[in-house]
């Protein structure tokens, strides 16, 4: 047992027959979709709404029923992992890079649960750099724009040197920002740039985050 | 002559050489496109920053010098087209698909001139449609918004039937508002919408507009 195996087991007791669950990425995710898996397995009826293509992957090879978010209507819950999350339940997410599905699934959800192990938890957000997803035309005018507030962005490349492309075609800048003094301010301010598709502060979007410790136990926090 | 064409080829006195020069996208362009071509023949020097594929492809014809946008550190004047200008000019566009590669030049130039036939100026903005660029993953849950507004969003669909897909792989819905009262207020809305990638508004980001008329004279607007 580990801190993200933990929060992703504990997550299961969210889960009622009938629902639709907004599945998150990342590999805390994991081990609640492997939880979710035996649930199905064992004839236990649900309809999973992925966040990325990994996920609707995992989620086929586990034969979770999926539906894409589009042929959904409402869903009920989603669980998903952040990088980091503070004492408001405010949080940072996008490093695995599906930030922008992620927040669209977490609009369309009726509550969010997130899953994190202990070393989630900080004071102040920040620390992880944020990520922010941007056109691939003229990114480089938005890297400027960055570079001149101060925000010390960085283009993410995959393990190959080439930047990453996420699953909507766009890239991701990372912001080595080390700490952010007012998360609302920075999110409306990256709310307007043109060429910003989304970014990974997510403000008062989580109802109650799970957090796993080393030992296996976990802690809740609810707004 | 007609308007578009009076325009366009008007605009061509506010190119000087050696300007890095953003090309917009469109009929009234076109006319632009086709005088600045007749001065790059006469070896005037000049690069072009494009704002379509549709304007890459006719520079390319007309032998015009392009870098992309990525590749210039900023643009000294765009010319563009738009769909309707209003008195202040503030506009609307997006009629031909091009609106977040147009808004990206534009964010990156110094000056930015407008082309337009007569028929485009209008008291209020909002009878034509304003095109929204959405993420095509979950566009269904931005559209339930704004129908719920009473935003009457149409999906754009190509000549084919199928949705209407822009160079930056987005789908486009058309919000088909009739009067927009309060401009800044709506693209303040739009700005903050998860899955809305760009709007159409142009608001005070214009310095001149110059309006062709059907007997080939012109008028200019200047903020």
């Amino acid at each position: 047992m580990n801190g993200k195996q933990a929060a992703g087991q504990k997550a299961i007791d969210e889960i009622k027959e009938g629902m639709t669950i907004g599945l998150g990425t990342g590999s805390t995710v994991y081990y609640f979709l492997e939880a979710l898996a035996e649930k199905v397995a064992d004839g236990f009826e649900l309809t999973g709404v992925a966040t990325s293509q990994k996920t609707i992957d995992l989620a086929k090879e586990w034969r979770i029923p999926m539906l894409p978010l589009n042929e959904v209507t409402k869903i009920d819950v989603t669980i998903d992992g952040a990088d980091e999350v503070d004492s408001q339940l405010s949080g940072i997410k996008g490093g695995g890079g599906a930030l922008l599905y992620e927040k669209l699934v977490a609009k369309a959800s009726d509550r969010r649960i997130w899953i994190v192990d202990s070393s989630k938890k900080v004071e102040q957000l920040g620390t992880f750099p944020l990520p922010v997803e941007v056109v691939p035309f003229g990114w480089k005018h938005v890297e400027a724009y960055f570079t001149g507030k101060g925000y010390h962005p960085k283009l993410r490349c995959s393990a190959d040197g080439q930047p990453y492309v996420t699953d909507a075609h766009h890239n991701i800048l990372d912001l080595h920002l080390q700490s952010i003094t007012n998360a609302e301010e920075l999110a409306n301010e990256l709310d307007h740039l043109t060429g910003v598709v989304e970014h990974g502060l997510f403000i008062g979007m989580t109802e109650k985050v799970i957090i796993g410790y080393p030992d296996g136990h976990t802690e809740t926090l609810e707004r």
